[in-house]
């Protein structure tokens, strides 16, 4: 079975777990992940939820974290287009974990990728980045304690891929990603290097580090753990969430298939039409709904009410209201418009102001926040909220 | 018929212009090369030596430098090893070729090159990369008008290869080079960088450039020349040498196979011993030799005179002198021994007033000696002569 990053599909998560050898999210973990947000006063709604369902040696990280170890948080995204509900999540996911480990987290502009898998030059697709960028600090990222860049600029990732071009054959790259193309399999060095970037000479040396993907990416965790072993670096953790399905029910949301999806550059009109048109687990009639319930487990807004509905009691309340008929679609449907919109809103006000600070990360195509010019960044063009 | 570039082997010229398809230097090209080289006091004795047999578009490249375009010339040389007289032949035709079209010339230290196909990576290389440069600057490039840079170090060669990477199938890569490993194709990519850095935005633009090299790195130039024509960039012109074989007369010279051939830092009791021991096309007794004459073109020595001695009537002589059976071998070998220690002595001397800068250049890992910046490091390390 090939699980491949760059296509979108539908998924079979047992079957994932089963052959990929994956973990499952023990209670032991979720235990600590629940206590600790709560001491935080994080949210944790992705491991309450059973959103996050398993992980590669996530365990192994929160040990580290424990001893007091030197650890980072990484994801990355392509710059292909305005950010959906599923990479929503991922960032959300990073920032969860920024608070968790108060470690210094990592976000990847992959440009390379984007070019490799869209065929978009990074300089078509610097405005993205810097919208993207922008979302990602208004979600809540703090950017004290982040490292922000581009693949394109980024010489130590760019190192990283050249370095591993030896130590991989052809046959490797078939079995694992199946007969792509040259470039595909550049982007995937280069993924390699995003991986361990954290764990470079000039990001001080081999340390645990964390990343939250979707499980489409275990294919470059699996090839990333494999030659980090085998040369000095310590194993990369992964955690893995479930795909949000678009809003038609067909499969995970993608950037494939712009009408069926959230974004978060969606107007209050885009959002109620889009949500409007999903596909709920309604009945043909009212009649009928009131008499036999709803049927939530097909309704793709109860679906979205999962990532929207922080509290777990909140949600199982929806849930029973739903299968008994006392909830309408149209009444669900119009409350999770309104949670939207009042998110989607404050989100708009936000980003405006890390715009600036955003576009002078793109364009330098190099950030650390820890370091004096990042510092002087924030100063210079983090808008005072 | 594949020409491999990454393995030593032995040539069949005439093959190898008709089926790459590359053109026999005319009676013009050597015509306006000797006499431009006259009118400049330029040694021109690899046209005249028909040491340089075949190009592609070098005529294109003499009317762009007749009309007065921006030109430029390329080469690059893996930082494997202490440059073999080989090598040091590509750097005298560079350094020809600098002179007569006084053009900005580019020197590539392929350090990602040495690492694909050598398994050196670029910390290990770095000493020899300064060897090198010290070489290349004491044979006479002019840093003035020259920008040397080290792959790994060149951000713009890099985008490039990522570029290309998604211009090329897999079947391209096979059909040209055969089947190698990723490491190997994604050298080819860098080096199609290399060739189109003098026309990046950052280097002013489109222009046709020049690169001397031996006739087994044509199939880079066909590479390149193919999907520059298809991008916007001008196709690179080339230039082909002969391969200098080894002592021994078994191939090419290789730094494979060190014992067989002379480098730039032999001592003169290693050019004694290795000219000694060469192949030469004597006879089994002197009284055989002096009644049948020697046989020059079997002769190791004979050719490497081909490259040491500059004027072509004194090579014709020495030929006669050999077949007639005047020119003793003992005799042959004391006088090229004797060339071959003075012009090292020399370069010897050169190459340590030279060392500060190289050193310098190879820790930056770019100068450019028309900017403000080389023009310091060329004042502050340049040992003054």
């Amino acid at each position: 079975m090939i699980m491949d990053p760059w296509s979108s599909q539908t998924v079979d998560y047992k079957k994932i777990i089963k052959e990929f050898g994956v973990s499952e999210i023990s209670d032991d973990i979720r235990q600590f992940v629940v206590e600790t947000a709560k001491s935080k006063n994080v949210n944790s709604k992705w491991f309450t939820h059973n959103i996050i369902f398993s992980h590669r040696d996530f365990d192994k990280f929160i040990d580290a974290h424990k001893r007091g170890e030197s650890i980072a948080i990484l994801t990355g995204v392509k710059p292909s287009g305005e950010f959906h509900f599923g990479t929503k999540q991922v960032i959300q996911e990073l920032i969860m974990f920024q608070k968790l480990f108060n470690a210094k987290t990592y976000y990847c502009v992959a440009d390379f990728e984007a070019y490799a898998d869209n065929g978009k030059w990074i300089d078509e697709t610097s405005e993205t980045a810097v919208s993207n960028v922008a979302d990602v600090l208004a979600l809540g990222l703090d950017p004290n304690n982040a490292y922000i860049y581009r693949q394109s600029m980024e010489p130590i990732v760019q190192k990283f891929a050249y370095y591993f071009s030896r130590k991989i054959t052809n046959a490797t790259f078939r079995a694992l990603y199946g007969d792509k193309s040259f470039s595909l399999y550049l982007s995937a060095l280069t993924q390699i290097g995003d991986i361990l970037l954290p764990q470079s000479d000039e990001h001080s040396g081999p340390k645990h580090v964390l990343v939250p993907v979707g499980i489409d990416q275990d294919p470059h965790l699996r090839l990333t753990r494999d030659v980090a072993e085998k040369n000095g670096f310590i194993t990369p953790s992964s955690t893995y969430h479930y795909f949000m399905k678009s809003l038609d029910g067909s499969q995970k949301m993608s950037k494939r298939n712009p009408d069926s999806m959230l974004t978060l550059s969606d107007s209050d009109d885009d959002i109620k039409r889009k949500i409007s048109k999903a596909l709920t687990g309604g009945r043909d009639t009212v009649q009928e709904q009131k008499e036999k319930g709803g049927q939530p487990e097909k309704c793709m807004v109860y679906e979205l009410s999962y990532y929207h509905v922080e509290n777990i009691d909140e949600l199982e309340s929806r849930r029973q209201k739903c299968k008994s008929g006392e909830l309408t679609c149209g009444e669900c449907k119009k409350e999770i418009i309104s949670k939207l919109i009042t998110f989607m809103n404050k989100h708009r006000e936000k980003k405006k102001l890390y715009l600036p600070l955003a576009r002078a990360i793109v364009e330098k195509g190099r950030f650390d926040g820890q370091s004096k010019e990042g510092q002087e960044m924030i100063k210079r063009y983090l808008v005072k909220i």
